[in-house]
């Protein structure tokens, strides 16, 4: 194995980055690139060696408490459960939410071995004990895994007392009843509301 | 800036990385591949300072001369000038062309400030002139840019009396005209050949 085979295999750890664009990805580089890449290669570097989690959220931070957390100005009692940092981003983009959040880092799968513990449970459910929350919004993802991570966490709310509720399901916004799944529509049947 | 920002700017160096996919792929290496991004970091450094050009056909190796340019079997009377490597490892794979490679690196395109000698025209010709070729094979792509330097380099090798050929041009194996464009067909009727 040469230099240039171990760049492109290397590129591969990415998600959705097969062989083909890893090669172009590498070529590319190699061609037209040598100091993006280094640059590359050193913000690689410095990010994997000073990102952590947050203590309290659990989300990629350089600092030991994000910088949502330790806004004292955000509703202290609200709390939204995601399961990547990256849904934080897209949730915050919409201006439509001040409180805070928690991060599972995925969801549960019992097959894969990812059980309460590596979501995190312990520390959202000390969260809950020891924290005014008020008001706790699952905003896990649609899918089996991310309605089950959901039911699961409801259940350990409302042992506690906690107002808990669930993102809405429905027809997202611009969207045509012709070409959306029959589970979405009946769901948004299910669930519709007095206007 | 924070060194994730930093990270996802570096990542959109990549050839059809845009804002989402860098955001995306740094976050996976945060969340899930620290070690596989050291890794990537360390393979960028290790490509790009051992990767260089082949002192006779211009491609990207590690050697002084690449492997195929260094091997004595393959047919020293065939030239074959492509744009760049990564179209020698697609000729290579058909496993049909035993002869040598030359690699412009790029095309003629003058309003970018790319001349002759940015795509080695230079070195080309001393081989035209020192070695014995037979036969100039022009496989550069089917662009605008490919075909006028194919014809700029065509019309050099016909100053030293030597025989140049285009790569075949016309309905693609598989292809179905009806889903070919116009100029595609023209092209195969043109240069339509007794069977």
């Amino acid at each position: 194995m040469n230099s240039i085979d171990n760049l492109i295999n290397a590129l591969r750890c990415f998600p959705g980055i097969g062989p083909k664009s890893a090669q172009r990805m590498a070529y590319y580089i190699l061609e037209r690139g040598k100091e993006q890449g280094l640059q590359l290669a050193k913000n690689l570097h410095e990010a994997i060696s000073k990102v952590t989690n947050c203590k309290s959220c659990r989300t990629l931070t350089e600092t030991e408490t994000c910088s949502i957390c330790s806004n004292t100005k955000r509703d202290q009692t609200l709390l939204c459960v995601v399961e990547t940092p990256i849904d934080i981003i897209a949730l915050e983009q919409t201006n439509s939410y001040q409180g805070l959040y928690f991060v599972l880092m995925g969801h549960l799968s019992p097959l894969d071995g990812i059980g309460p513990n590596e979501i995190g449970i312990n520390i959202l459910q000390q969260r809950l004990n020891q924290e005014n929350i008020q008001e706790l919004i699952l905003a896990t993802n649609l899918t089996m895994e991310g309605e089950a991570t959901a039911y699961y966490i409801a259940n350990l709310a409302s042992n506690k007392n906690i107002k808990c509720t669930r993102i809405a399901h429905g027809i997202p916004m611009g969207g045509e009843l012709e070409y959306l799944d029959g589970n979405t529509i009946a769901k948004a049947l299910i669930d519709r509301r007095k206007i």
